[in-house]
């Protein structure tokens, strides 16, 4: 199936908004089996709408709108399809009674302008949006489809999933599933070596790729109906998972805090911080976890060199080594499990900024990983601007606790 | 002038990245006096992309087009700009002797393929790319212009920022230029009511927006140069300074983070924080800020209720109002500017999770600003979502110490 995405409304249009609907349903619609061919943004403009959804009407099966659904007469999406397809547009009772419970239960009065929205031609039946006033209409007529869908983010998605994605499933001929596993602390040659076996394979595919938390192998597979398709991956993520544990620490929507978070629940063990360079973002990562109180302590975030002192780093350490130093690193780890009372310490101390400091370029860090026996330490240097600085330690600092967790070194 | 966007790429179509460009080109447009009227994205596939560009080149004045000027077989802008304007491509000395050089000075072969990124056609002069290989096109015949930038954004942003903006600058008959004032503490309704003496003008016009960090006054003028425009705007921002000081913080692209670190920075006073709820967020966004440590300590961030009281919270504070009150902020305040030794603390109790804690709902906020003297507090509930929830503790933290500073209540 032939698709194209048309994107509505003037905010994109003057780059006050970028247009994160295209790319959402883009994302999609490789799993419903559909190829996508164009997107379009255009303007809440009668003509130039006019123009662009003939258009899509002519050249594609399935054509995908969002926005200019709203009650003012700047909305004219609706009026665009009505006129493109020379069908007449009318209240549908059912749509007017709906749109004038939704007020009345908010107690606030119901404009006339409003029922444009409850409005339907022929060709289309209403989408349900219980987000929003603006139900969306699924227009289809000569084994052709238009959907249109609210703009607000937060509506198009639940209606998206809750409408729109079923109905497209329940007529895909096939569908395109997979399975994304996330690994860390194997490079990608190491990986793509490891999962040579599999590699051959076409359906499922299998493709290596390297993200800013670790290397990704995504597993997809192709079939009639979703059912098979994941019945065509599971021996294929089966024989990956055993080819690259225990470098895997999550899968599709994961994320590394998560990871090393169910990692500290499940060994019962806690984690405290001292944080220099990252300022407080390792911790902000953490806390991003639901339940993150099962076992993160807290961070001290140690700014300043005197900060350091006071919270339990040795002063010789600091003179002897400098602030930016890997002794530093560890007697700051070390401190940050002994004064918050926690089983395992990570420290950052590093250059975030753009100068040399105590001869180490920017982007040089150090960190370590205390316990109550053992410490090890890990010392890198990478530079892109102050904020991918800090992100980039912030993942380090989780990889060395995931691989510290996982036995491994 | 009537101009439009085409994005190029497959990544775009698969919904593997989000098509920034277009917003950043948008919104720099109207700036220069050039009416946005489409947007399309479409993959790097010959066919549909010579239908995309005909179809521009044939109803738009100015076409910029990003991505496919890349080396390898499915780059394909090039050619299809060729194929519409029906001039053939050659390489052009003076681009194969740049990107040879380029090639030698990184000490990296160049392979034949590399030579298509040094093509023109006729009607197509070179833009420099001194931040990859692929130079882009300005293409001018018959009164239209057609852009090609790269794809990847760095390169994009500085291509249009050295060589198309200026180039349509001069061109422009007129342009509209801008000066945000950022403004917090008061309300949307407010603010409009101290501008009313000014908001009768259109040109400059005032624009009034509530954002997340607070209000936002927007002055534009057009004219048609960018230094008559500058001289329409310089009375109204003067003005519009006097009706809203000291509330203004900010101007264009400053951030509250900067902004209040300015403040300190000026009154040689240092900061201290506790965090519990935030976990590290609002030291993350100080220390986003270059030169932060001229004036920040340190975070405690004490997740854990025992770090608070390990920390210098009275336990019986604690237990006598519960963890999540204004009475744990005040002391959670005073426990960071003593610990850390500075002369202002900050604190954030509250709940960034979904569930009730102590009879009080999710997104309840207590905040605390303790100095030698004095404390005070700021206690709120708002809730869409655990992200959010810290996000916004954080805006009010950093308005709360800027209140403070201009020595407001």
């Amino acid at each position: 199936m032939r698709a194209e995405i048309v994107s509505i409304g003037t905010e994109i249009m003057l780059g006050e908004i970028i247009d994160t609907n295209a790319a959402f349903l883009a994302g999609k619609l490789p799993e419903l089996g559909i190829d996508l061919l164009y997107v379009s943004q255009v303007g809440d403009n009668p003509a130039r709408l006019h123009e662009v959804l003939a258009r899509a009407w002519q050249r594609s099966e399935l054509t995908l709108c969002t926005g200019g659904l709203g009650p003012t007469e700047d909305d004219v999406t609706r009026e665009a399809v009505a006129a493109v397809l020379r069908e007449p547009m009318s209240v549908d009772p059912a749509q007017e009674a709906h749109l004038r419970a939704w007020f009345a239960g908010r107690g606030r009065p119901m404009v006339e302008r409003n029922l444009k929205q409850a409005t339907l031609i022929p060709s289309a039946r209403a989408l349900p949006n219980p987000r929003g006033t603006a139900p969306g209409w699924w227009v289809e007529r000569d084994g052709r489809v238009i959907v249109l869908m609210p703009g607000p983010p937060a509506e198009m998605t639940h209606m998206w999933d809750a409408e729109v994605d079923p109905e497209l499933a329940r007529r895909a001929t096939s569908v395109l599933v997979s399975r994304t596993l996330k690994t860390n602390g194997l490079g990608e040659g190491n990986v793509d070596e490891r999962l040579s076996p599999l590699l051959a394979g076409t359906n499922p595919s299998i493709g290596v790729y390297a993200r800013r938390d670790g290397v990704h192998v995504r597993i997809a597979a192709k079939a009639p109906t979703r059912e098979e398709a994941w019945r065509l991956i599971a021996p294929v993520e089966q024989q990956a998972r055993a080819l690259l544990a225990p470098a895997i620490w999550g899968e599709d929507d994961d994320t590394l805090p998560a990871g090393v978070g169910r990692l500290l629940r499940d060994r019962g063990l806690t984690l405290a911080l001292m944080e220099s360079a990252t300022g407080g973002a390792i911790a902000d990562a953490i806390t991003s976890v639901p339940g993150a109180s099962d076992y993160f302590i807290g961070s001290l975030v140690t700014y300043a060199t005197q900060a350091k002192i006071d919270l339990g780093v040795p002063a010789d350490t600091v003179y002897a080594h400098g602030v930016i130093s890997p002794q530093t690193a560890e007697a700051m780890a070390r401190a940050a499990r002994e004064r918050l009372g926690a089983d395992i310490g990570i420290s950052v101390t590093g250059i975030a900024g753009t100068t040399d400091v105590e001869g180490q370029p920017p982007g040089t860090m150090h960190l370590a990983l205390a316990d109550a026996t053992s410490v090890r330490t890990h010392s890198y240097s990478y530079y892109q601007g102050r904020d991918a600085a800090k992100r980039r330690a912030v993942t380090e600092a989780l990889s060395l606790l995931r691989t510290y967790l996982v036995g491994g070194d």
